[in-house]
This record gives C-alpha cells, sequence and structure tokens, in this order.
C-alpha cells in the first residue's frame, strides 16, 4: 500500500532523528527533555493521492449494496432518539425551575465549514430548547477579545456550556483559550483537568469530549460488548483518538492506539473486534484490514471528488466501506454514523452542565 | 496457567455485570452514568498462592545464572550516575543563587514500610543536597490537619516540592489531599492537570510521575529504540501503568494496556518489542510470554517466602526472571532495576521544580 510505504519512508526519518535525540540525552535529564516527554513528529497520514485506496472505489449508492452483509449501526436514528430524549428532559427541567440550560459559541473569523459546523449545532440546540449565544469575532481580532468573550461567558449565569470553534486562526494561542474556558462550563471535554480525570481510574471528568462519547454510545446502544474484546483506536487526536481510547479502556476494552509511526498496521487492527478509526484519510482502512465479524466505528469524514454527486464530491470515511461490509458482523456509514451523535453528546454535556448548575436531576 | 484462569472466572462474573450495566442503560445518557464512563470493577490480578508460578521457581542466585543470556539493565548503576549529575547541578545551583532545592514529605500513620520508602527518599535528598522537611501525623489525625500540612507547604518559599506517601489511612480522601498539593510543586506528577498534559499531544507536564519516568530513562539510557516498536504495558495504575503507557506512545511505541479482563495476555505480550509490568504478581509473566529479543522492565516488587533469605523472604517482580533471561535480550532485575531510578526521579522533578522557581538553568 502507497500509504504505508508512505510512512515506512517516514518512520526511517524518524529513526535518525530519535538516534539524534538519544545522543542529546546522555548526561542529567529534566522534565522539559523532549527526549524523556515527547518526539515533536507529526502523524502525517496522507497516503499518495493517486493510489487506488482513495480514489479507484466506486461509490457504494453504484454497487456491492446487494452483497452488504454488515448491519448498519444508524447514528442518525440514535441521535434522533437521544435528541427527543433530551428535549422532554429540558421540559421536565422548565416545568420544575422555570429555567433551560444555554450553549454559548465562539466563532473566530468566517471560515465556510466552521460557519456550518456552528450553525448545525445551534439549529439543534434550538431544536431541544437549549437557549443559544454566539459571539463572532473577525479573523484578524486578538487573542484578548477571543478570551473577553470567553470569560464573559463563564460569569454568565445562563450559560451552562462553552464552545470554541476550532481550528482558530493561527495567531491565536488555542491552548491558552480552551484553557481559560470554565472547567464547570468545558462541555466539549477539551481542558486538561477533564482529560487527566478521563484518563486517571477511579476519577470521574466533569465532561467527556462529544465524538469520543458518541463513538461509546454507538457500541453501548448497538448492544456490543466491549469488556475483554481487543479493541484498536487508529489516530491519536486530543479530540478523538486519545479520549476514545481512555473511554474504551474504561469499559475494560484490550485497547491499542495505532499512529503513523505504527509497524504492520494492516496486521494488528486483524485482530480487533472493534476497530474505531479517526485519521481523516478516505478508505485508509481496507476490507483486508479487518477481522470477519468486527464492529467498526468510522469517524473519518472527508470529502472527495465525485462528478457523479451534487455538489461535485461526497464525503468518505476512513474506511473502505464497500470493503468492509462484506468482512464485518456491524459498521458507521459516512455521512451518518458519528457525525449525528456528535451534536447529541454537544446537547448531553449541556443539558448535564446545567442540571448541576441548578441541582436538578 | 492458574493465575489467568482466575482472571477467566473473573471475566465471566465481569460479564454478567456489563449485561446489567446495557440494560439500566437504555434511555437518555448523563455523563455521570457509570456505563458510559467506566465499570467500576477491580483489577484483581492476584493468582491462586498455591501456584507454581508464586512458590516453585528457585531463586536466581541458586541456579541458571550460567545460562542466562540477556543483558542486566542495570537501575542502580544509572540510578547512581543520575544522582551525581543532580549533586553537581545543586552545586551550580547554591554557587549561582544561594539557594537549593527542599522537598516537603507527608507521612501519615506508621505503617513500617511507608516509614521505609520515606526514610530512603529523605537519605537520598541529603545526599545531593536536597533540604528535607518532613510533617509525620498520627494514625487518627483528621483530614483538615493532612490538609493544612499540605497547604502550609504550599506556601513556604524553600519547599519546591510535596510527596504525600500513599497509602494514606482509609478515612482520609486521598483524592482532594493530592489535589490540594499546588501544580507547582506535584514533584509525584499525580494532579490531574499532570496527567492531563501528559495525556494530551502538545502539551507539557510540569512533572512526569517518578517509576514511569523511570522506566523510560531506562530504556532511553540502554539505547532502546522505542519508536515504531510495539509496547505492552500490563497494568493500569494511575501511578505506573497509565503513565508509562502515554509515555511510550509519546514516543511513538504502539503500544496496548493489559489488565486482569484480557484476554490471552501471554499472547498479546508475545507480540511485544518492549514489555513493562506493573501489577505487583509475583512471577506472573512467565518466559513463553516473552518474545525471543524483547526488552523488559520490570516494575513490580512483591515479597515472597524464601527461608533461604535473611529475613525469610526475598523481593520478586512480575517476571520470572530465571526463564526470562533466557529469552529477551535485556531486562532490569528486582531488586535494583526500576526501584532506583523511582527515587532517582523524584529528586530530578524536585531540582526541575526548584530550577523554575529560581529561574535558573
Amino acid at each position: 500500500m502507497q500509504g504505508v510505504m508512505a510512512w515506512r519512508l517516514m518512520r526511517r526519518k524518524a529513526f535518525s532523528t530519535i538516534s539524534k535525540a538519544f545522543k542529546s540525552f546522555s548526561g542529567y535529564p529534566t522534565t522539559r527533555s523532549p527526549s524523556l516527554l515527547e518526539l515533536d513528529l507529526p502523524d502525517n497520514w496522507t497516503p499518495n493521492p493517486t493510489t487506488a485506496t482513495t480514489t479507484a472505489i466506486p461509490h457504494f449508492q453504484n454497487h456491492a449494496a446487494s452483497r452488504q452483509t454488515a448491519a448498519l449501526i444508524d447514528g442518525r436514528l440514535m441521535a434522533e432518539e437521544i435528541r427527543s430524549g433530551i428535549a422532554s428532559e429540558i421540559k421536565r427541567m422548565r416545568d420544575a425551575t422555570g429555567k433551560v440550560p444555554g450553549l454559548a459559541v465562539i466563532l473566530v473569523g468566517n471560515r465556510k465549514d466552521s460557519q456550518t459546523y456552528v450553525r448545525n449545532k445551534i439549529k439543534a440546540c434550538e431544536e431541544v430548547g437549549i437557549t443559544s449565544l454566539m459571539a463572532e469575532l473577525p479573523d484578524k481580532c486578538g487573542e484578548d477579545e477571543v478570551l473577553d468573550a470567553v470569560l464573559s461567558f463563564n460569569e454568565n449565569p445562563s450559560v451552562h456550556g462553552i464552545l470554541v470553534q476550532l481550528p482558530l486562526p493561527q495567531h491565536l494561542d488555542e491552548e491558552k483559550i480552551l484553557n481559560a474556558v470554565s472547567l464547570e462550563k468545558d462541555v466539549d471535554g477539551f481542558h486538561p483537568i477533564n482529560m487527566g480525570n478521563l484518563a486517571m481510574r477511579g476519577r470521574e471528568p466533569l465532561f467527556v469530549p462529544c465524538t469520543p462519547r458518541g463513538c461509546i454510545e454507538l457500541l453501548l446502544r448497538s448492544g456490543v460488548q466491549i469488556m475483554g474484546k481487543k479493541a484498536v483506536v487508529i489516530g491519536r487526536s486530543n479530540i478523538v483518538g486519545l479520549p476514545t481510547s481512555l473511554l474504551l479502556q474504561r469499559h475494560h476494552a484490550t485497547v491499542t492506539v495505532i499512529h503513523a509511526f505504527t509497524k504492520n498496521a494492516e496486521q494488528i487492527t486483524q485482530e480487533a473486534d472493534i476497530v474505531v478509526s479517526a485519521v481523516g484519510v478516505p478508505n485508509l482502512v481496507r476490507g483486508f484490514w479487518l477481522k470477519p465479524g468486527a464492529v467498526v466505528i468510522d469517524v473519518g469524514t472527508s470529502p472527495v471528488e465525485d462528478p457523479g454527486s451534487e455538489y461535485g464530491y461526497r464525503l468518505t470515511g476512513d474506511v473502505c466501506y464497500e470493503e468492509a461490509v462484506k468482512v464485518v458482523s456491524a459498521i458507521t456509514p459516512v455521512p451518518g454514523g458519528v457525525g449525528p451523535m456528535t451534536i447529541a453528546m454537544l446537547l448531553c454535556n449541556t443539558v448535564d452542565s446545567a442540571k448541576r448548575a441548578f441541582g436538578f436531576s
């Protein structure tokens, strides 16, 4: 596979890097030593764009549907059930306390995709009865302006969740801004305290990040047993891969995290009962990567050119769906799998936060 | 293996538990839902004490030494080198600033083992020139007394590291007390913010927990390549297993965490290039668990009856050393491997903290 070959090349470069790191490591270590803590190398997954994996596979609608064997894990349907449950929770809350949850969204700049995501989230809030506030800031705004917006939402008692739409423009310090969000309103669950408490046994984070929470809900609501199963998480991002691996381990799966420096990613994935892929490389995970009967959660959502589609492109997952459906026992589609659940989990986190604020259960 | 059979039994019990959890999961989820976050089951590794694995293996000194093939990773020697490096760092610091690092230890109750550990740590501090302060509290003391001790050390500018010796007496809230330790003085690295920043890519924890840091130092100083290697961490405790797995992943190993609910722990371990075991079950990891040429870091330190020894017992690791040395390429002994490095890393963390406080580099 060209893609895998590309990683191999990178690994060779990487090895020369680490040997340098070892040389620089002799003598007295400090916490800041990069060789102790981290070798700062990018997870560059992008396979050669000319390879068959990303372009040559016909669209599912066009063929192979009849040979599908896997059960479809319908994220849209589950998200609908959850949202209607949330709507009645909020009604119950309003009847009992006269108050409703509030979500504040901070959008910096005018990226079309970010604007769409934010619009969808606000629409979803309105549908279930969550009040939404919005702070729109220009692309060129200063860090203080963004921090001021965060702090004012922190102090606003009608706001129970604060969402900073990512990515932020390059000139802004994302870590500084995310850390400024009040822990009690961190509905994205990206604050290091929430992440630390998610990682540590016997601790309870106030919020679990939305997409990982959505992945686990998809498994639980499909009746998939997690305990004692071999789970592979492909990708180790702070917002999906890492927290998903921590959640699966909390459910007593034996978890292996695969990343761009992993050798034989296919063989390792072939042993997994549960596969969660979140790297954003279309069709990276081919049918032969998967164990017959495995359950697949596909977080990847990448636009791929498709002249046959209305907009000239279609959204494609990390997993080659047409091949996977013939091998695995259950799989999430893209779109219509993890995506809708992510927004539903954001609503859940916001309601949970409001319940804590109101002392309402 | 009796031990493995014991876990299997437990897994069967566990499965019935999880199926209940699924039943209770229907409907609207909340962050507090135990079925989403965690099934609170103990990692009970203890194999049947009558099995051969824990009692029938003769002591290394008694035989098989001649057939040893593995290189010994000498933790005592490396720790000595590190401590002498620290001593000169502290001399340089004193000459330049007139100040030295200070470590404060809080010991509650009169556990013999805790008293020994604390004594060793204080002795190690004195040897390198770190001032040590000590707060000894009676077993029956109230939580406020312990918290007061923590807070006074937090405010004391001559204290750069605070160590709460664990375990604390049952009636004290360990989480509350550990979270009270100032983040800047958390030389144990157990604060959730430090753990969260250790877990998250692109973040830097102020401190890395001492034993995991020691394990990585042992590998780095032995010239073991971590990047791209398969690593297995056996055990998932907050103080060793979890942070060690996070550190190995930061070094771009492909990490699998094995716990008491893992099926086929032997087969998974057989595939690992690097094995770190931290469960405290003597001789749990047999020779046939290990891949020829693997590197083994044995964190386990359990007393095992040995009439031949001076005190009637000897310290034994998780790994059956006599079998492992014939299979692997390098291994840490018990005692004399990870133990000495843990104390050396505590000294490192304390010096790092003082350097930050003094703005000295």
